[in-house]
């Protein structure tokens, strides 16, 4: 026997965290690394007061069992005050499972959808963990590319051929979701309302079934507007993924959950399994479901928290692509969401061969700890998490300018 | 198309909750229900609060973004403590992967060792999900039977049958694990050093992996004494599975633990695929895990809380053994661990057709509700959960003993 693994386990891996060891390494040997590969705003905005107090409430209150499997109700009927608010939704109790993050929403759904050798149309570049968990599933990605040129934006027409494709050879069956990103992460990009509603006609036109990641949906600037896919696909069956980590600044509190709002078959059918998978697994932290009712319930100090967060994402995510723009190397479109930046890398002209070891000298010569673009199916860029306060993420980016002229051909 | 869904998706359930909607119906309808269906101590006996004040202080230390993904250092550290004062195990870091729950656990071990059609053997009764994950990974569970005659305890004759025949029919490579609970749920059975002994030489002889689910571990009582595979199996590839759920009573916290002792290439390759799984997902929820190292760290702390709820736990069984006993119509084993009562019910002799009729009629007629024993393969039973105070138990038990005379044949 060569393995005790299976198949599928090779593609248990996460790109944004394969050089930690190393950053370990270089730390305990008293190297200073900045490190801006993972998207975790806790780290430079501390969890709103407000919401911790909540957490601390629930603890108090003993609120340490198992809850529902779903979700505790406060929690579900936050989220549907949300919706109901933010986007016009009357959504039901039993429309939304709260996750474990979007992780766990992903791991559900691809179990759910997903046999041996079935496919999903994922948009490239894409959140790694996107294609991870579809392979795990024994699923095959089926990739469509956002256009770079075009801001990263969606291709309806591309879109369309794919479809189009996909039917011709009987694949559409086997095709069982299209996954968005809105806003986007890596490219930071809030995709444009009318680009998007074209999209949703195509999945109606094909019946496929559209989700969308929207963790990011508070977290755009730069006068940008964000549509939710939730105000565009009324009659269409989709489904909304979204958590505490990114808007609620709680990435470690590990609650996401899915909403889905229609209730023809599928949708049905969908938002039932996801329940049964709930139930499989118990439920979520307690706690943190009670932290997150209370951080959705209390718009006053959300919208402090928000707005704060936000006017400052900005700032950093404006002032490291005004710095990266002055790098001759690189071609970097601005982002007016999310806080990513993905800048596309010259490798014609740098004596560097590839993303893999752009991130690798650039961490162990200058201390700067990116990601690698092909962990997110981008393999001419690196992504840079633009969180950390202006004057060190400029150092960064300056370091980053010096390590690209040190590489020049 | 009939059904978007995969096939697999079929799996998705959890027989322990599945009467929920009805509880909730009797419920709001201004019934008494005593849920005796879900193994969850904190209902009953709060979580220590020397634990909920390190998670506090988590808090306040605004520990609230990602972790390590394996776990944070603090967490790990303690494990390591335990294990070696408890079991004199010497475990490094990286033999140790933090889950959340035992659950997400099994959804690791299911994914990085299942492809479809692969095996496993399990232990009947089992705990549900084991099952339940394995189907849901594409996998066939081969059923080995706990002894009832002999305690529930493991029959090692049976096993060297199985195994030899699997053995012949070259199915053993594809049967990837032999997974044992100890103290067992449903049973309350600990199992016996010696029967161990011998189960730990036969997965040598056919070198298949062991993992014992050991989240009881601290759970026992009426004499018995409970031996860890781990210090059995020394040299052997197995893998143990515990957490804060039952000994640190915590079960919302949702934070569990695999440990894989040994260095041998099979162990290798499974910590090194448990470390990659929970690099996909991130991390579970970060005040939590300190919150359970302090749990594990204050021995002093733990001892007295453990101490007092295993005392209870232990009256609260027997006392409903006892009152079990004095019913024909069903025949108890004695637990002796964990806090699970699963008496075989003598149907030939009820008006009642099997174990789905008996636990729907107990719930609306008499407002008790206990899980079905076929949801953990054991098709004649039905399983208790004696955490409630010892008056609210008995009266439960006097209410089923009533149920069954109530239809006698």
């Amino acid at each position: 026997m060569d393995s005790i693994l299976s198949k599928r386990s090779v593609y248990a891996e996460n790109s944004i965290l394969e050089e930690e060891r190393e950053v370990e390494k270089l730390e305990k040997s008293g190297k200073k690394i900045i490190e801006i590969n993972r998207g975790d705003p806790p780290v430079y905005f501390p969890t709103p007061k407000y919401i911790i107090d909540a957490y601390i409430k629930a603890l108090r209150a003993s609120e340490t069992g198992y809850t529902r499997a779903e979700g505790v109700f406060p929690l579900i009927d936050a989220i549907i005050k949300r919706y109901r608010s933010k986007y016009k939704l009357s959504l039901k109790e039993n429309d939304i499972t709260v996750t474990a993050g979007v992780s766990e929403a992903l791991n559900f759904i691809n179990t759910i959808l997903i046999d041996q050798g079935e496919s999903a149309i994922i948009f490239r570049p894409y959140y790694n963990q996107y294609v991870t968990q579809l392979k795990l599933s024994g699923g095959v990605p089926i990739f469509e590319d956002y256009d770079e040129k075009n801001n990263w934006d969606l291709n309806p027409e591309s879109i369309k051929k794919t479809l189009a494709s996909l039917k011709s050879r009987n694949r559409l069956a086997h095709t069982k979701y299209m996954l968005i990103t809105n806003p986007n992460n890596p490219t930071g990009t809030v995709l444009s309302r009318g680009v998007l509603k074209e999209v949703v006609d195509l999945a109606n036109e094909y019946s496929i079934f559209l989700i969308s990641d929207e963790i990011y949906d508070e977290i755009y600037f730069n006068k940008a507007k964000f549509t939710s896919l939730c105000e565009l696909a009324k009659g269409i069956p989709h489904m909304i993924l979204n958590g505490a980590s990114k808007d609620f600044d709680a990435t470690g509190f590990r609650i996401g959950y899915s909403i889905v709002p229609e209730n023809d078959k599928i949708s049905s059918e969908i938002k039932s399994k996801m329940a049964d998978m709930a139930k499989v697994r118990l439920c979520v932290n307690t706690p943190a479901q009670y932290a997150l009712a209370e951080g959705l319930s209390n718009l006053t100090e959300h919208k402090k928290a928000i707005a704060y967060m936000v006017k400052e994402i900005e700032k950093r995510v404006n002032s490291a692509t005004d710095i990266l723009e002055e790098n001759e190397f690189l071609q970097t479109v601005r982002p007016n969401g999310a806080f990513y930046i993905l800048p596309r890398v010259d490798f014609k002209s740098l004596r560097i061969k590839n993303d893999y070891e752009f991130v690798d000298r650039l961490l162990k010569e200058e201390g700067i700890f990116v990601t690698r673009g092909s962990g997110f199916g981008a393999e001419s860029h690196i992504r840079i998490v633009s969180l950390p306060p202006k004057n060190i993420l400029d150092y960064a980016m300056d370091k980053i300018n010096y390590f690209c002229k040190k590489y020049a051909k």
